[in-house]
């Protein structure tokens, strides 16, 4: 089954991407190297499907419960996707997850960081599959993100085409 | 107009790495893979024109405007610069910024760390332009930072060259 | 002398990945796109030696000393070495470190995050030498860690085999 059908069977609706008036500068949501199939996705928060801000705001450890958290990064996930359809006109051309960075906005005594961003991994494996969806990762705790976003991920992605 | 015209119209004074003699050791301000022309920037705060120390040190939201933490961003911007022209001879061989990662030292509540960065990335497409000074980014906030600085930034950049 | 003959003289006990239940899922613990000599390495805490958690937890500027937290670092290297060998058979088929990213568990006023992470990077440097050992490097402060853990430590490391 292509990816593309495996989104539709999940019934998922991926996200476009949501930037602030702020942010929206001279950085690019996404970049590649001249002649390179890496495609670097820049980092982004749970935007909302119908534009209109975030999904969840807050503090892990201080009012969002770790659900919540895992609710958020999979919000994330469904925005990374929608940027890498609308890079490349379809997921199919995704070759392989290589690395995946999660900044979970936390209080200092929180530890859970690994199951909040499962919400973005287990996600990714269920459209992408265990082969080409499973990655390196990093979670990282800081204690504070733009906007007040609980969750912030970027990722490294190898795709199947080199168009520049 | 190449890049190098283009620092001397602007009347930028490129910094040199500043390090406290504690960092000193077995890390490289600059690396790359054998036969690659993609180049790791070490993470670098806002150094001093002059080699005395760092332009701010502080926190965002506690003693620290977004205005300074936008000249430290852009201070940060000038040592990478300078990075580059000491490794490339030139900074017209930088072929293209690829990704961004700025950590902001704030408090918990702040939520403006894009601001406070597009200090830097302002800064590299005045010099670069858009076709090659735009990246992918992530903003990030931080409780700490080395030696107090309130911006740490560090970057992957394509280079026309593969000398090693 | 090659690089495992140094781990032998140096009487050096490689760590195995140490990953507690919650975290093992759809990620990695080190991951290369299809065609290429980079390997990225997930971040990794201070795994002990027998397999039974981690050789530190806390924070620094809060209980942890600055020698505990390069002590933690070293721990990581030691498991980031363990990983690589199981990857590749062998260290002496890594090439280059390229790049190294650190991120302490530290209080707000830390500032010693370089001294901290020398504990990784000289003891790689230790074991591979500088051609090979050397690296670029961001040491980031954090507010909290996955588990508690003081250091998490990521790398890219570019290695002597494309296998798949």
């Amino acid at each position: 089954m292509s990816v593309e059908a495996r989104v539709e069977e999940l019934g998922l609706q991926l996200v476009s991407p949501f930037t602030p008036p702020a942010a929206r500068v001279n950085n690019r949501i996404v970049q590649r190297a001249a002649g390179s199939d890496m495609l670097y996705i820049s980092g982004r928060g749970p935007g909302r499907a119908d534009g209109e801000g975030f999904t969840h705001l807050g503090c892990l450890g201080d009012g969002l419960t770790v659900q919540e958290g895992y609710d958020a990064a999979a919000a994330v996930a469904l925005e990374h996707m929608g940027i890498l359809r609308g890079e490349l006109g379809t997921l199919d051309h995704v070759r392989r997850w290589i690395k995946v960075t999660g900044f979970v906005r936390a209080t200092s005594d929180f530890t859970r960081h690994p199951e909040v961003l499962n919400g973005f991994s287990d996600l990714i494996v269920s459209v992408f599959g265990e082969e080409v969806g499973r990655h390196a990762r990093s979670a990282i705790g800081v204690a504070s993100l733009p906007f007040g976003i609980p969750v912030e991920v970027e990722a490294i992605v190898q795709v199947a085409t080199v168009p520049f």
